[in-house]
C-alpha cells in the first residue's frame, strides 16, 4: 500500500510555528521521521492560515527535498500553489486533489498531464460530502469519465471517498467502505482507491485505534493508499499485518521488521 | 457480533489436566473469565486426548452451566459427544460443526432440528480443505441447500469457510475474506458467517496482532462471529471498534466500556 506521511501540514501547531519562523530543521526533521518510518510519500499542505500560500508551498517542498528523496502529495484547493509546488518537484507528484466539479477538473486534469503529476480526485462536489454509497460512486464515475475524455492516465488517478469522523456521523464509515467495493467495479484493472484516514477519528477519544481498524478493514475491501501519520507504529503494524493477510507481502515471522527494512 | 470464547478446549494443557482432574475450579474460572471479558457464548471442546468423551462432554457442560449462564458451542466431531452435550444444555446451544459431507448432514441436520440447536457448517468435505473463494461458495451452497430440504431455518445456521494459518498458506487468508463476501450473496437476508480465529496466526510469531487485523478485515466484509479469545484485550477492542465503524454499536468516546458493560 502507498502511504503517504500526513505530517508536514500547517494546520498542526509545531509546523504551522516552523512555517511562520522559517525553521527548516522542524520540518526536515518531520519529512525524515516520517520516511524512516515507512511514508512512501509526503503529503505538503501549508495550512490555511498561510499569509502567501504559494511562497509556502515553495518553501516547504525545497526544505523537504533537501532532506528526503520521497515524492511529494501537494495539498492544496488552489491550483496556483499546487503548479508552485509542481515546479519544484524533483519525483512525480500527486495533486491533493480535485472534486468532481467541472470547473475544477476543468483545470486540474490538465494540469496533471502537463506536468506528469498523478490527481487525487475526492467523491463529492461543491455542494458537499454525499451521505452515501452510490453518491459516492456516481461521482466517483463522472471524475473516471472525464479523466477518460481529456486524457488523463487511470493509472494516475487515486479516488477518495471522504471520510467524515465517526463520532459526527456514524453511518459514514460504512458508506465510505462500500464505497470502496462499489468504485473498483468501475474499470479493470480497477481505479485506485485512497483514503485520508485520520478524518475517521476526528475528535474521537480513541484515535489509533480507530484509525488502525478501519484501516485494516478498507485494506480488506481493496484500498491502495492512505494519507495517515506513519508515526504511529500501531497503525503501521496494522497496515502491514493487513497487506500480508491480503497475500501482498510474503510471511516470515520477522515480517514486521522486514517490512520496514525493505 | 457473536462472540464465542475458545478457551475451554482439552487441547489447551492447563485444560486437558484440568479434566483429567475433574478440577471443576480451573474450568470454572476460564468460563467465568471469557463471559466477564465480552463471551456471548463459550466453545466446549473436550480436546481429542480424552478417554470418553462423551462422559467428558457431560462433565463440561454441567460444570460450565454451574458457573455462567451463557448459551454453549458443543465442539465435537462425533454426533454422540455432542449428544451428550445438548441432553444437558439449559440454553439454546449451537453444534460445533458439520461439514458438506452429506453423510455428516444427514446425521447432524436431525440432531440440530431435534433439540432446537443452531449448527456450525465448515465449507469444507472429507476430502479436505478448498484452495479457493469458489470452492468454498460452492460447498456453502450445499450445506444453505440441504438444511433448506431437511427444514432447518437458515437463521440456526453458521457457515464457516475455514481459516488456515498464514505461515502455512498464505493464500487463504484473501480467499476466506472473498467467500465471506460471495456467501453472502447466497440468500436474503445473507447466511450468517463464522470464523474460528485463532487459527489464521497458529505457528506464527505476531499471533494478537495477526488475529485482530484479520478479525477488523472480516467483520468489514460482513462476518457475523467468531470462536476466538475473548482474554484478547486487544482483539476485542478491535471487535469492538470495528463494530462501531460497521454502526452497529452506537458511538461515545467511551465506547470501549460502554460495551463491555452492556
Amino acid at each position: 500500500m502507498l502511504v503517504i506521511g500526513e505530517r508536514v501540514n500547517g494546520m498542526f501547531e509545531a509546523v504551522g510555528k516552523a512555517i511562520a519562523n522559517k525553521d527548516k530543521e522542524v520540518i526536515q526533521n518531520l519529512a525524515k521521521q516520517q520516511v524512516n518510518a515507512g511514508a512512501d510519500m509526503l503529503d505538503v499542505n501549508t495550512g490555511p492560515a498561510a499569509a502567501n500560500q504559494v511562497d509556502v508551498m515553495k518553501w516547504l517542498v525545497e526544505t523537504i527535498q533537501e532532506a528526503v528523496e520521497v515524492p511529494l502529495s501537494l495539498d492544496s484547493t488552489k491550483p496556483e500553489v499546487i503548479k508552485a509546488g509542481l515546479n519544484l518537484v524533483k519525483k512525480k507528484a500527486l495533486i491533493n486533489s480535485t472534486t468532481a466539479d467541472p470547473e475544477k477538473m476543468d483545470i486540474l486534469i490538465p494540469i496533471a498531464k502537463e506536468y506528469k503529476a498523478g490527481l487525487i480526485g475526492l467523491t463529492m462536489d461543491k455542494k458537499g460530502i454525499p451521505r452515501d454509497m452510490s453518491q459516492r460512486s456516481e461521482f466517483a464515475a463522472q471524475i473516471v469519465t472525464t479523466c477518460q475524455d481529456m486524457g488523463l492516465d487511470l493509472d494516475d488517478l487515486y479516488l477518495d471517498p471522504v471520510i467524515l469522523p465517526v463520532n459526527m456521523t456514524q453511518p459514514h464509515a460504512v458508506e465510505v467502505l462500500e464505497a470502496i467495493r462499489e468504485i473498483r467495479l468501475l474499470s479493470t484493472p480497477p481505479p485506485k482507491m485512497l483514503v485520508g484516514l485520520s478524518n475517521i477519528s476526528q475528535g474521537a477519544k480513541e484515535r489509533s485505534l480507530i484509525n488502525r481498524t478501519f484501516l485494516a478493514m478498507a485494506i480488506g475491501i481493496g484500498l491502495d493508499a492512505a494519507i495517515m501519520d506513519p508515526l504511529d507504529k500501531d497503525l503501521m503494524n496494522a497496515m502491514i499485518t493487513a497487506e500480508l493477510l491480503m497475500n501482498k507481502n510474503i510471511y516470515c515471522d520477522s515480517y514486521l521488521e522486514a517490512y520496514r527494512r525493505k
